[in-house]
C-alpha cells in the first residue's frame, strides 16, 4: 500500500464548456484512522453528467461541488483498514467517495459505506446498472412513464449507462424501445446489443425538422413515453411526436449543460396532447431503492441485462474521461479504474 | 314562439386573429319534432377560449369546428316543446347546443340534454362555476397541482370562470392564492371580490423578467402550485420562481392561440426543480364530474364561492363577445343571453 493518496480537487468554475485546467491533481498522506473508521482502497470511480451541473455555482438539483474540494462521486472498492466491528480488511463496498484513490469511512454515519457482493455481480456493475444510473432507469421508466404493452417508448442517450438500461427495460414491460444516440457505431451497439428495436443517429440530423421525420419513420404509432436525457433539439423532435397522454421522464438535459439553457421550441404539445413532463433526480426517491436494486441485480446477475463501460485508467486519466462523457465518447458507464 | 332559429356558422378559418368575418349568421325554420325529440330554447350560450382552437383546421385537443355548421358550444336554456316521456315543456336544461337560439335533441343520445335544478343555483351558473369551467378548476387545482396547507397556488387568467374558481379553491385547501390578470380593475375583483391574497397585472410588465419580480415579491416562498390558462411569458415567470417538487396544471395557453406558438424560455428549470407540468382537457376525465359538480354547485348555492359573468345580449352579438374574450375584455364567464 501506498502511503499517498492522489485526488482531484475543484480548481475553478467553468464558464461554458470545462477544461482539464478546472481540475487540481492534490498529492496527500493517508491518514491514520480514529476509532471506528475504516479506509477503502477505491478500485472503481464513477463518472456521471450530473457532476457538470454541480461544478456552477448555481441552483441546482445538487449543490454546487466546493472550491478546493475532492470532487464528489460515486466509488466502489476493498476495505484496505478497519478500526470498525463491521468492516473486514477485504470486503468489497460501494461508497460517495469521490475522486481518490483511498477514502476514509465512518460507517457509525448513515449512508457512507455498504457491503456489496460481488459473487454474481461485477464490482463495477454497481457503479453503473446496479447502482445509480440503474436505479434512475428503472425510476424514470416505471414510476414517471410507466409503459404499457405495445407503447412506443424513446430515450435518449440510448448508448450510455441509463440510456442503454431504460431502453431493456421498456422492451420487458413489452413496449417497442427506440433509442437516440450519437453517430453510427453507437447505433449498431444500441439495436444489436442491447436490443432496441431501432435507433436514431441525431447527428445525422442539423434540424429539429430532419430529426423528428427521422424519429417519425421508426415510431410509426407515435410515442408514448420519453426518457429524456438530452434536451434542446432532441426533446423538441420526440414532443413533435408525442401521442395524446404521453409521459416524458425529464432525467438530463445535457445538451444544454455548458451554455445558454435551449428553450422548448413547442410547449404548446403539452396541451394539445395532454402530455405529462415530470422532472427527477433519483436521489430524492430512496423509498424505490431496495426494491429497483433487487431488480437491477437479479437482471445483471443472471445476464438478461446487458451493460456496457468504458473505463479510463488510472486517477490521473479521470478529467480527460470526465470531459469526454460531457461530449458523448463514452458508450456505457465511464469509469475511471484505480487499481 | 318565433317559427325562426337563428344560428352563427364558421364561414371561414381565421388566419391569426379571428374578426367578425368568420361567422355568418344564418336563419332557418324550427324543425318539426320527431317522436322522442326534445325542443330547447337556449337562455344562455357559452363562450370559452378553447373555441379559438376548434377555429383551426389543426390538430388540437379538440376536434376542428366544422366548416359552415353551426358553432359548438355550452348552452343552457327551458324545454319548449317536447315529444319525450323524458322531457316536459318548461324543464331547465343544460346542452351542449351551440351557437343558436334553439336546439333540438335526441334524449336518448347520452350526453345530449341533463335536467338542471335552478331551484337555488341560476340557470346561469350550470355554464360557469357548476359547469365545465368549475369543473375544469376543481380538476386541475385538486387533482393535478394537489395543493397541501402552506402552499403557494398561482393562477393565470385569475379574474375569468375557470382562474377566479382556482383561487378560491385554493384558499380553501389552506394554501396561499396568487392571481395574475389584465388590469388594475381585474386585480381589484381578483383580491376583493374573488379573496385572493395577491394579484399581479400583467399588463405592467413588458418583459418576463419584470414579471417574474413582480411574482416574487408576492411569493416570497416561491411557487408550489400554477393553474396556467395564458402560457407564454406568464408561465415563463411563474416557472422562474417555481419550488422544487411544484406542479403546473396546463389547461390553456391563450398567449398563443392567434399566432406562432410561443417557447418555453426556461425548460431546464423543469428538471432542476424536478417540476411536474400536466396538459389537461377535462372532458376526458368523466369520472370525476359528478363528484366536482357536487362540490361546486353546494358552494355556489351557499354563497361560499363567487362568480362573476359578463352577458352580452342577443344571438347577434355572440361574434364580438367571443373577440372580446379572446382579447380579456370579459370578468368572469363570458355568456350570451338570448331570452
Amino acid at each position: 500500500m501506498t502511503a499517498t493518496n492522489r485526488q482531484f480537487h475543484l480548481a475553478s468554475r467553468p464558464t461554458g464548456e470545462p477544461s482539464v485546467d478546472n481540475f487540481r491533481l492534490v498529492e496527500s498522506p493517508i491518514p491514520e484512522l480514529a476509532d471506528g473508521e475504516v479506509l477503502v482502497r477505491h478500485h472503481f470511480l464513477s463518472l456521471d453528467p450530473y457532476m457538470r451541473g454541480r461544478m456552477n455555482d448555481a441552483k441546482s438539483y445538487v449543490a454546487p461541488q466546493p472550491l478546493d474540494a475532492v470532487m464528489q462521486g460515486g466509488t466502489v472498492g476493498v476495505v484496505a483498514a478497519s478500526r470498525s466491528a463491521q468492516y473486514a480488511e477485504g470486503d468489497t463496498v460501494a461508497s460517495h467517495g469521490g475522486w481518490q484513490e483511498y477514502g476514509v469511512y465512518d460507517p457509525s454515519k448513515p449512508g457512507q459505506l455498504h457491503k456489496i457482493d460481488t459473487a454474481r455481480i461485477p464490482l463495477s456493475a454497481y457503479l453503473g446498472a446496479v447502482g445509480m444510473p440503474g436505479i434512475t432507469a428503472w425510476y424514470g421508466l416505471l414510476k414517471i412513464i410507466q409503459p404499457k404493452a405495445g407503447h412506443t417508448v424513446v430515450v435518449s442517450a440510448a448508448a450510455g449507462a441509463v440510456g442503454s438500461a431504460v431502453g431493456q427495460l421498456a422492451k420487458r414491460a413489452g413496449a417497442r424501445a427506440v433509442g437516440i444516440a450519437g453517430g453510427a457505431e453507437k447505433c449498431r451497439i444500441v439495436t444489436e446489443e442491447f436490443g432496441f428495436d431501432a435507433c436514431v443517429d441525431y447527428r445525422e440530423h442539423g434540424d429539429v425538422k430532419s430529426l423528428a421525420r427521422a424519429l417519425k419513420a421508426v415510431c410509426p404509432d407515435g410515442i408514448d413515453g420519453d426518457f429524456e436525457n438530452v434536451g434542446g433539439m432532441v426533446l423538441d423532435a420526440v414532443m413533435f411526436n408525442a401521442n395524446p397522454f404521453s409521459r416524458v421522464a425529464l432525467c438530463g438535459m445535457i445538451s444544454g449543460y455548458n451554455g445558454t439553457p435551449i428553450p422548448m421550441a413547442a410547449p404548446q404539445l403539452l396541451l394539445t396532447n395532454r402530455m405529462t413532463i415530470e422532472g427527477f433526480i433519483v436521489r430524492e426517491h430512496i423509498d424505490i431503492w431496495p426494491a429497483a436494486l433487487a431488480d437491477m441485480g437479479a437482471l445483471v446477475a443472471t445476464g438478461a441485462l446487458k451493460y456496457r463501460e468504458t473505463i479510463a485508467e488510472g486517477i490521473e486519466s479521470a478529467p480527460e474521461a470526465f470531459l469526454g462523457l460531457l461530449k458523448g465518447r463514452n458508450v456505457g458507464k465511464q469509469l475511471v479504474r484505480l487499481v
